[in-house]
């Protein structure tokens, strides 16, 4: 077992343990199939299997209902912030956007090129420290869009927004998918890039009402059609097998792990130890407001630029991994998705002590 | 080590052992970095070097000119059919495509949903069994589309087809990217997936000239111009980084085997073993004209369904795996690409000749 460093990247972020070593036993052969996993066919037995068993473990693990379609994409979800306006958004309506941060101000840049989006909220005027809790719609939008959690300024909903009859929701759930029971009757459309809380980077995990993907726009490429896909199970094109495979370890994971609950109970007492801290220390201070703050990515600052170097390098030496915060912040950033374990939080305020305790 | 199979899938396909093990290894710490290599920030200081590799490596194995950009996106070849029209296939334009199978009827059909295609050629009168030597150009079509290799039908291109002046040559490469030396001067835009020649499915190689970049369309959704992938080193979103790794690892793996030179002798003597055998055969015979065929999928059949059927059983029998033909084709396909050993081929000839010498 190779050293392994804490490692609070943002994403692409930490993996289970187990996963990986799973991973590492079938890359030269998947099972005892006498083919590494990267190098099965999309369409024969061995992968098929795969496939189906991550649809499943998705399905079963959030309780997604029949009418929903689970799809494994690719680009990302900034390929979602133009998917959802082509498929979605005619030119005599608009959509409306929750802006959040960096990620929501790009899904709505996106919109914008392909017709006609208005912001419903904002909390750029306190550099994004907060949600929004007043909304101010358009007339009968066709669809609300948000960020479910913000990787940048660390904040997170608490709660769903309430959104105009007729509309549907859609959510960029990436930063903090199944890191929580999630009740998927509530959206339209959740789109999630695998790096943060289920697997690599390169695959992207969406779930899809069926009447949704039925009013798609069919004057679009096929790639660019959620139809196309649900219709092929993700076969159309050649899917990115390897990081379908991974999900479906970290999926099964969560499962053994309690679940969705249980990864709340988890996530939420990770957090807490951090959060409690800094609510009581002199020297750091988390930037988020407290009802909003992320339990996936915590930021904090000393308030001092070259304390915050300081502290940042301190902990590279301690060996810690991508605590550096985003320049849109500065400071400080923990990311503590579901695969990042308690021992590395503890291991952090011990030395985040340490280091209020030597620079009062 | 695992007992592997023969495996000629014709994609996902056979990687290099060296390449899976050198993975494998890496997969909970890359390096001593204490940090997996699919955990890795692609902003971060290892998969900065990780990239940067990959890029040398690709730039200097096929001799790429500096006014040449070399782009990991994802997607596969399919997003690629949209991308180009989109990109440069203005509305009072049109684009010449060569309809060498399945993957050039894709690539035409999706161009002709964003604009005006024109078939310059193709060999559907023959159920694809050849490569078209003579065309009929458009007049001034703005670029012209082909198809290196057909997966399916078994056929390649010897040489590179004429195309009009003020015109630049687009290539869907996916199936024999770095099987030979390739002149990347006489293309404007080559693309591949990666999962034929490359790595696994989930990345596709984007080589593209400067001045193309920089005249495709700005209208476009920020993420489906070249321009901003270009502009950002591949970097704009999260790119798919457990599979440029594994590219980056295949590069090397080709360079140390020779590099395309060597790849091309190896893959004319892989061939050439299977193909001797195919045109002495009184029961398989091969379905790709002998001028064209392919040194990658080696097509046959016996001309008997049945006897298809048990030779497919027997090939799976005996520790043989995806020789399955296309159904488009039918009968029996040998993928064997770069990373498909020799030894595989002569176990196959040998388990044909038996066949044929049970059924005469």
């Amino acid at each position: 077992m190779p050293h392994r460093l804490f490692n609070f990247s943002a994403g692409p972020a930490v993996l289970p343990e187990a996963v990986l070593e799973e991973a590492r036993e079938n890359l030269l052969s998947l099972g005892d199939s006498g083919v590494g996993i990267m190098e099965h066919s999309h369409r024969g037995k061995a992968f098929t299997e795969v496939y189906e068993e991550t649809v499943s473990a998705c399905r079963e693990l959030a309780n997604i209902p029949e009418n929903y379609k689970i799809l494994f994409l690719q680009g990302g979800a900034s390929s979602q912030f133009y998917f959802a306006p082509m498929n979605f958004l005619p030119d005599e309506r608009t959509a409306d956007y929750h802006v959040t941060g960096t990620w929501s101000q790009k899904a709505i840049k996106e919109a914008k090129i392909l017709g006609n989006a208005h912001t419903a909220s904002s909390s750029e005027d306190k550099n994004f420290n907060y949600i929004p809790k007043s909304y101010d719609y358009s007339d009968n939008p066709v669809y609300v869009h948000m960020t479910s959690n913000n990787t940048i300024f660390g904040t997170q909903y608490q709660s769903l927004p309430e959104i105009p009859e007729n509309s549907f929701l859609i959510s960029d759930n990436s930063s903090d998918i199944f890191s929580k029971p999630i009740d998927v009757t509530k959206y339209g459309l959740i789109y999630a890039g695998a790096q943060k809380n289920l697997g690599p980077s390169g695959v992207t995990l969406v779930i899809i009402r069926d009447d949704l993907i039925q009013k798609g726009s069919k004057k679009l490429p096929s790639m660019l059609q959620y139809r196309t896909h649900a219709d092929k199970g993700s076969m159309f094109n050649t899917p990115p097998t390897f990081g379908i495979y991974i999900m479906g370890l970290v999926l099964k994971w969560i499962h053994s792990e309690g679940g969705l609950s249980a990864m709340d109970k988890k996530n939420k007492q990770k957090a807490g130890i951090l959060y409690n801290y800094l609510e009581q220390s002199k020297l750091f201070n988390a930037t988020a407001e407290k009802e909003d703050a992320s339990l996936m990515n915590v930021t904090f600052v000393t308030g001092n630029e070259e304390l915050d170097k300081k502290f940042i390098q301190c902990t590279e030496a301690n060996g810690f991994s991508g605590i550096k915060g985003h320049r849109s912040v500065g400071g400080m950033r923990a990311s503590i998705y579901n695969a990042f374990p308690e021992a590395g939080i503890e291991a952090l305020v011990k030395l985040m002590k340490q280091f209020e305790s030597d620079h009062q």
